[in-house]
């Protein structure tokens, strides 16, 4: 494969990682100034639901490039790849 | 109140949140790097859960001290903390 | 333990908990008419929000009164009760 | 379509649907019975994950049939069944 799913949403996928990392750093910040435990989780939280939104956009850049193109071109790869989505979608609803 | 309920556990707690940080660093760099999409996935899946890992136990660490101190204290305080952490942990659970 | 944490609101929890066995009634009409895997799966997705809905009510409940009540009277059982919340908590998140 | 994703699953689905509504009939007795909260709230659990899991099935019969027939035909359809299995592994995810 030349070019992941994501390809053409790539500087998009960074600059949310990014954003993540940023809100993790906030939250350091926030546990380090010894804040209020609720407003702590509030953002871990937010923070989790970022990521969760970024696992699903390269999973929608997945299925539409990465799959289809397996399936068009036929042959085992294209079961191999469903099966392949399939266990990465039960990791993403399990975490 | 003078200290956070994860008061004890502060230096583990700003050690998982830097442990997350480098995660999703890492898959910033896999992005960059053009990895396959399934990698990555595997990689936020993991962080994500990192951090759930990381709401859990701030989340022990709140029960066990502020809701309990408030629910020793009495009065209006005590309701006010368990329908916060009520409101907490129906954020975790949706997130 | 004389009433466990639900028993006031136990008419609507048991009303709930026959609310999803309906809801899970019809998702298997669904899948016994042949009917469309998308249009099964939001059913699914729906009942599953519904019995977190039930969860997350007993958890209000059970941390109002049983927990609270435990605190209350100190000792190890207020330990044991707040551990035991925090192990359903983590599960509730991890399912 | 003349058969859904899970044709040839459908008695297993149907038996997974029904063991489902037996769970959570068990959990309506288990309140009947003024049972304790922590032990209702983990048989909850245990009927979450086991819908969660019945979606996850339907959705790798979906992914394996539907959505991969429809690429092989190609054109608008395939977009559709692309974005619409997204929006649906989106519910999943939060819910």
């Amino acid at each position: 494969m030349d070019h992941p799913g994501y390809s053409e949403n790539k500087t998009k996928v960074i600059k949310r990682l990014r954003r993540v990392q940023g809100q993790v750093k906030g939250i350091e910040k926030m546990v380090d100034d010894d804040r209020y435990c609720i407003d702590v989780l509030e953002q871990v939280s937010a923070a989790t639901r970022a990521l969760q939104g970024v696992a699903l956009a390269l999973m929608e850049d997945h299925l539409s490039h990465c799959v289809a193109n397996a399936i068009k071109d036929g042959g085992h790869e294209a079961d191999i790849k469903i099966k392949e989505a399939y266990l990465a979608i039960e990791r993403l609803v399990k975490s």
